[in-house]
């Protein structure tokens, strides 16, 4: 499977900032707002973008080592947490209602069977992955299928009309897997060393985060740091992360915008870049995590998120919250006054 | 005049963080949020804090000194942009229809005759300051006068059934104003001294700016250094601010919420929280400027704003972009299940 990812073509960029130039505010007034706006106007190929049935999707599935004491909260937290969604009562519910966007829960593999229930996507590879400490989270076959069903998942997105998307994700223990992933990856050379990487997730306490990182370590000896994307996936990832990272790619071969939350989606990222490193031009950072692991992650990418709101739940809260300043930076684009049409003066005019 | 504000009850504290802590979370994961859903409930003396009719007040005026040379715009811009604001085609406009919240337009004092205008209210005390480099920029009586109508505005906009008014500006030559305030408020021991406070505004270059604290310094060996707040207003204030001071003040006497924007906006804070220091309590602070003077003012209050996406345009641009979040930190509070309510097992259970 290949994903076909073309950078934007950058010929309407000198347009786009003459737009933004000229509108009634001092020359870059309008702070990260300005390239964000250009960012859009070169993904949509157009001098007036527009933000079409913004959606978010929440990617959930189970860890075989949420057992062994990687996490602060039980397993059951997972699909439990999916019902939560389900009947709109977790923070990502009440966000998206207030932004507008479209909420879609895709069960990835979680340990529960849910039956056929409005608002979830059954995309199951199976009832969790296996314990990495003992054996390969998953088949190369399964990463495979699972990146396949993300894409398939984005381009139905697209098929509907949507143009841009924010992605969350649900999976107790899945910090552990984003903090692997971010080493196998990024490595230590990059500032990716596993206890560097390694943090608290839903609140591990000091004892916790040294128990946790003396089990990644196991977890490394044993399977080693494989630096191919797929190979990661399955040695280390969660079902939820292995079909978002074919989601990011699905939507950005629809050239649609990606909105990137925290350290796990970000992980998800880092393999979908690993394939195509061209889907980097789609996204657009919403927060920058407390988890330390986030860290090298924007480093690597060498960009500098929307927010900072010592935000810590996953859930693709962030990429809802920084949604407001997506849609700002779309409509200063469209509807400001230009100088001329105003009437004012320019700056020493 | 004397204004009445008390801090709030901080009675409901407990029961307001035990709300926050028992919803479907890890203890703290939505990070500021939390704190922010707490002042408003203490704020609003209730566990179900309501934004109600939010509304941005964009307080205009001119400055006597601005045609001396410490802006990069003429002073005709003030006015072409009230027009500008009240034709739709600002940036605030467009940010404060996307967030659904109320413009209200007020000339404290702008070199121009608009006559009577749907969205304007005449608030005038002039046709700009005087030239504070050769004579306070207003008298005692009109400084005091400004504070009134200020406080009078605010007082109506309760009346109407508005609790939370985020504040913006727009005055050529206002940045130096704020300077001139924030030293004499805060003064060199704060880290306030002249030449650290006073910055680029609408975008000087390095000889402008070099300039520009040659005249604030000549400004000051003649006005003195007023640690007085109303004859640091009366010395060396903007009608605009000075409104707008007076507007904060009536806000928190009427228990609102205060946004509060960058520099200019945080610099009649200083003058309001100068004269009735229990207003901190009622203030969300949105923006953090790249104005140097706005770092020094943020220390001297111990705040850290919600964003900071170097925006240098004033308006209010920063206060309505933050909106969003204020409103997230109110529904979390009131729409998320509990632990409880949604059968999810807490930490460790």
């Amino acid at each position: 499977m290949t994903f076909q990812i073309c950078a934007p073509d950058r010929a309407l960029a000198a347009d786009l900032q003459h737009r933004i130039d000229n509108k009634t505010k001092p020359l870059g007034a309008l702070g990260r707002l300005e390239p964000l706006a250009l960012q859009l106007g070169l993904i949509q190929q157009t001098l007036s973008p527009e933000l079409r049935q913004p959606h978010i999707m929440v990617f959930a599935g189970d860890h075989g080592a949420a057992r062994a004491g990687i996490s602060a909260f039980p397993q059951d937290v997972t699909w439990q947490m999916v019902e939560n969604f389900l009947a709109g009562g977790a923070a990502i519910n009440v966000f998206s209602r207030q932004m507008g966007l479209g909420l879609t829960v895709i069960d990835c593999g979680v340990n529960h069977e849910f039956g056929q229930r409005p608002g979830l996507i059954n995309a199951k590879l199976g009832p969790g992955t296996a314990n990495y400490l003992d054996a390969p989270a998953m088949s190369a076959e399964q990463a495979d299928a699972a990146l396949a069903r993300g894409r398939e998942l984005a381009h139905t997105l697209a098929a509907n009309g949507c143009n841009v998307v924010g992605f969350g994700e649900m999976g107790i223990g899945n910090t552990a897997a984003a903090s692997l992933l971010t080493h196998c990856l990024i490595g230590d050379a990059g500032g990716a060393d596993l206890v560097t990487v390694t943090g608290r997730g839903t609140g591990l306490d000091d004892a916790g985060l040294v128990r946790k990182r003396e089990l990644l370590g196991q977890a490394l000896a044993r399977g080693g740091r494989p630096t191919d994307p797929r190979a990661a996936l399955a040695e280390y990832g969660g079902f939820e992360i292995a079909v978002m990272a074919g989601a990011m790619l699905g939507a950005a071969e629809k050239r649609m915008t990606l909105l990137i939350d925290g350290f796990i989606v970000t992980s998800a990222l880092l393999v979908a870049h690993a394939i195509a490193p061209a889907i980097l031009d789609y996204c657009v950072f919403a927060h920058r995590s407390k988890e330390p692991g986030h860290t090298a992650q924007l480093k690597h990418f060498g960009v500098d998120p929307l927010m900072e709101l010592d935000l810590r739940l996953g859930e693709g809260t962030g990429a809802a919250l920084a949604f407001p300043l997506l849609q700002a930076a779309a409509n200063f684009l469209n509807e400001m006054a230009s100088f001329d049409s105003a009437g004012v003066s320019d700056k020493n005019a």
